[in-house]
């Protein structure tokens, strides 16, 4: 077993860009949409199914700009993506040091004690504006439908998680440090988790 | 106006000792019984008075093997006093650089930006253990008890801060960097903030 930081994230806050960088300053493995390669693999799902449906109910593969609210009744789908993700998940932690985004790793590998971190950001606008980074031009959309959007996603993340597992996303007591990219910029967050980690190990 | 970084805890998790640390590690003054003298300068009330309602309702001058739990009907006293410490934070927030813990400083000077830090402890027996460490011995009480208390005393605290501030207690996102103790030690937490805030000021 390796060591382990799994990195939740609310959308929009710059949660994955810290954990690639950690996982290349650490020289750990990185795990993101890699996961959903692997457990399209393991289970015979085609990616499409296993992208919409490993981490949200609905929403997560629309993109950002045409995501939708959801008046529809929730159901919950893929219990059994949900069995082979964990499978799979704790084979990957089996292996040695590495990064997970997402994918309630925090929760799954609980057993595994890994430091857990979430990722956030108070301010809005920047949220906002680091979406916007990532839509073409021909298809922007007004700040107001974007922020309606980064707020369907988070709840829709929040929703699924809290489905799954006995606690709650996003309550600090889950995790061991959360960090604010509106306040600490994604390098320095970065940094610190260098150094907390490299302690660890020691 | 001087940086400002403001400390809010959970009872038993060594917030006290983060901020304490951190304001020597920095060369910054610090504030958290000391606003009590102040306090009761500025407004003419008996320490005991202040300690007792500057921060809590009930119970935060019951040391903490007598705690109590609240059934009475609850009532939250000294708006004036409320006043007061908001106009002694202020002032302090003006004359420089410092750090400190508890009393709402983090909404109170919510327009000075300060960093706001949030420390928690997800293991309830080191909680336990740091609040034995303060009680003589034939004060001893059971762990149940103990735990009882210290959960009271975060209910206390919530409560009041809740009753009056328009934001939540504890969640994450009134808060830039919130670390668990139980994870990562009080003197690395310390290493970490130092880093952060200087990088800050640079």
């Amino acid at each position: 077993m390796g060591n382990i930081i799994t990195i939740s994230r609310t959308f929009g806050s710059g949660g994955r860009e810290v954990g690639k960088r950690l996982a290349e300053a650490l020289g750990y493995a990185y795990y993101d949409k890699e996961l959903i390669n692997l457990i399209a693999e393991e289970t015979g799902f085609a990616k499409e199914f296993v992208e919409r449906y490993s981490e949200s109910g609905f929403g997560q593969t629309y993109a950002i700009h045409t995501a939708r609210t959801f008046t529809l009744p929730y159901q919950m789908p893929g219990e059994q993506l949900q069995i082979a993700q964990s499978n799979i998940l704790k084979k990957i932690a089996e292996e040695g040091n590495c990064v997970i985004v997402g994918r309630r790793a925090d929760y799954i590998l609980r057993g595994y004690d890994p430091l857990k971190i979430f990722i956030y950001a108070s301010d809005m606008d920047g949220r906002i504006e680091r979406c916007y980074a990532k839509v073409p031009d021909e298809k922007k959309i007004s700040q107001k439908e974007m922020q309606k959007n980064i707020l369907a996603i988070d709840k829709d993340r929040a929703k699924y998680y809290n489905y799954f597992c006995d606690q709650k996303w996003g309550d600090m007591h889950n995790y061991n440090i959360c960090i604010d990219t509106s306040k600490v910029a994604v390098k320095k967050a970065v940094d610190m988790l260098v150094a907390v980690q490299t302690s660890h190990e020691a």
